[in-house]
């Protein structure tokens, strides 16, 4: 068999089939394997008119049919499989050929395979891929990992397949080992937090405001033209015009309200505790969805008394719409200030040299979180690379400062009116905290050193300071 | 040698030389080792008078000197140092000796180590000891896992040396293998929320109704007297009276308010998204001590606009005290119950037989989250096993019923004063989570199924449904 592929995909599962076809598409000589073959078989008679398929019906058939240095992308399921996968192929490999993972393995794992193949000579490039089915077929947001090295050969195949906005390939290499993985994984709590802080305003407005379902999508169409024009406020408004074709209620209202995940919410959370950086907005809409399936707790909960609910009238409805809409806007932003800084945290604990402006780049297309304000983040990390807040930048602050009122005033209804709003008021406690000149921390250190000894610093002098408690005039010591 | 030592102690650290001491004040002979025998010898030197030690110098010695079946307690660092310790011991001991980890272990690392043991015929029994030094030595609360036959040689032991509160002794068998830990290292999460909350209550107090520390030490003295009546709360107070000899100043004014952590408040959130188990006052807790650590971001935020904050009238701040102190205990009761929920979801999930009733009984003294209401927690329990929630009992739900409005109008006060109340909010969002009627949990699963296709349920029939949102007429399809 002749080396001829450019690039060879295994797993051809619907997300391997897509980015299959999808680099056929665009010139790439594709190398195509599956453990079983029916499947490859399939996609070539199904496909093959695309582009040019390389069919292997082994793994030795498979590697042999890569051009030097090899490119073989796994397409497979994330644990214990990818591990699999990779101890097959590596024996068949040579110094500097290159494994792609496109899996939503987590960093950490990546991270170890990428050491351990690095001994071998061999590229280990975990590379996060956003954007569904729909987005590996037509174009991908790609956040890649692994060595500069290895990207100097793959950045232009990944540019030619990835989505482009403004002419701008949505791919780019974020950092070495882990952190392409890292980066989708952050894109994915970002997007736990976004839809949360959605869910939120859509409840509000049914709730307090009293809209129906089909007003509310107009309003949600209404904000997609303006500053939180993005894709999930766009399916937003689709999915609450939506009737159901059985009963003619409002679809929403006939879909069970316990929401799932995947995972990759949980991840960034814990991750975030670990490196310290508070993604709460994050974090509550994970905890919220979590709370959702939590069906006996509810039970038990259910029935127990709530704030005072009348509706508002239809101009204050009207009124209070606007002022959702700040609270949306300056908490999504907040969200994704905290999915930044994570970023930024896991960046000096893991050595990455990471372009922040690149990765709003990246997103602005084929992933779901994708929207316009993005460009702007990138904006803001362009004009200055050192930002460590959004808030840094003179339009956020401006946009933020504007919403105070309304923001405060909405999270101040909720909790009045017993309408739930955990990434809302998540958001406004970050805010309040991270400007806060002094916090209760304080007297938590005091309350450390009372019980545990812990010692606590001082405002006026440096060191670690212990208060010995129990003792007659409580002396204090330094370590 | 004689084996004569009931129990020996190995690693002689201030826990591990306090609860040896304990050990030997209730009457039973004790075998101490140390890696370094200078603390050995100390020990027996400085402390040899208050009972019966017999040092060891090697660890032949001191597996020499105990009584078959032997009990043998490490009191070493948590991780790679306990597995070193007991790979050193495990080989010396026969069928039927206890290894007690009476160490800060995580609770799957526990669970690891008993299985390995388990094969071996040794009983691994991992224990929570909280209380620190001081409840080392004068009677901790103590959280038992490991078999219950280990437990029927060891819990008079325990009982002896633990807190007693109402001539009850604060040690219980909580459950198999991990259990132990996991309990501990839930009271631990519970501990940050509570403090949190107090923090919360204490910034509200000093910056909306204008106290000064010194006011609000009588505030919280006050309180102590009533149902918030604790540990924590008792601590506060003279935290807050406190008066730093260097400045004069109020102390919890020269503190730097930046909190430390342990890490057992983050292993607890950890878990709890790995569970499923909603305990975000805990999450806002544990995120809320990073944050006073972000020192870059908070100077990106500081001087960012607030809220308006006109301190209130005394006869307001009166009146506003009380609201917070509905407030306080509100919040405290739903982090409490978001403990107790969890440790229920784990005991599904890992099988442990727990009863609730006794965790709470054993936390009413020689741990840090004692206080008057977990008898309460433990009635609530004894009368019905089966409480998934504690506002499942009349008298709390009266409470958080009565609470309604000063609840809501502090967590509202707070939104539209700036003050950050991240735990008072959390438990607020959690409680109105949770009564819902419906969710917008509806809508996420709406989008998820739009861009995912992870399908839904529906309310009025069984199954998974997708909807083919890009075709016309939206068709519906099952799985």
């Amino acid at each position: 068999m002749n080396a001829t592929a450019a690039i060879g995909v295994t797993g051809l599962g619907v997300m391997g089939r897509n980015l299959a076809r999808n680099f056929a598409r665009n010139g790439h000589t594709v190398a195509v394997h599956n453990r079983s073959v029916g499947r490859t078989r399939a996609l070539v008679e199904e496909f093959g008119h695309e582009g040019t398929f390389v069919p292997a019906e082994t793994a030795e058939e498979f590697v042999a049919a890569l051009e030097r240095p090899r490119r073989l992308m796994i397409m497979v399921q994330a644990g214990e499989v990818t591990d699999a996968v990779i101890d097959e192929f590596a024996p068949l490999l040579q110094p500097g050929d290159m494994i792609i993972d496109g899996g939503n393995a987590h960093f950490a794992d990546t991270r170890r395979r990428e050491a351990a193949l690095r001994e071998k000579g061999i590229h280990f490039v975990g590379t996060g891929v956003s954007g569904g089915e729909e987005g590996a077929l037509n174009g991908p947001s790609i956040m890649v990992g692994g060595s500069s090295e290895s990207y100097d050969v793959l950045g232009p195949m990944f540019d030619s397949i990835s989505a482009k906005v403004d002419g701008e390939s949505c791919a780019a290499h974020v950092g070495t080992d882990g952190a392409g993985h890292f980066v989708k994984m952050v894109h994915n709590g970002i997007e736990y937090a976004d839809m949360q802080l959605i869910a939120e305003a859509y409840d509000l407005l049914r709730q307090v405001a009293g809209y129906t379902p089909a007003e509310i999508a107009e309003v949600f169409q209404e904000w997609n033209r303006g500053r939180l024009g993005s894709y999930l406020i766009e399916i937003t408004a689709e999915v609450l015009a939506h009737t159901d074709a059985l009963t003619g209620q409002a679809f929403v209202d006939i879909v069970t309200d316990a929401a799932g995940q995947k995972g990759t919410g949980r991840w960034t959370v814990q991750t975030a505790l670990d490196l310290g950086s508070p993604v709460t907005a994050i974090a509550q809409a994970t905890f919220a969805r979590a709370a959702s399936g939590q069906r006996e707790l509810r039970a038990a909960y259910a029935g127990l008394p709530g704030g005072t609910t009348p509706l508002l009238s239809r101009t204050e409805a009207a009124r209070f719409t606007s002022q959702v809409e700040h609270a949306l806007y300056a908490s999504k932003v907040i969200a994704y200030d905290q999915g930044w800084k994570m970023i930024q945290d896991a960046a000096a604990e893991f050595g990455w040299k990471i372009d922040l402006g690149s990765v709003a780049r990246i997103w602005r297309g084929g992933c779901i979180i994708r929207a316009t304000f993005l460009d702007r983040i990138r904006a803001a990390y362009a004009a200055d690379p050192e930002l460590v807040s959004l808030l840094g930048e003179m339009e956020f602050a401006m946009e933020i400062t504007d919403a105070q009122v309304p923001w405060r005033e909405t999270v101040a209804s909720a909790a009045r009116r017993g309408i739930p709003v955990p990434a809302f008021s998540a958001a406004l406690s970050h805010y309040d905290t991270l400007r806060a000149e002094r916090l209760p921390a304080a007297l938590l250190q005091g309350q450390r050193d009372y019980f545990g000894a812990h010692t606590y610093g001082r405002t006026d002098r440096p060191g670690a300071f212990h208060t010995h408690w129990a003792e007659p005039g409580r002396p204090e010591t330094s370590d």
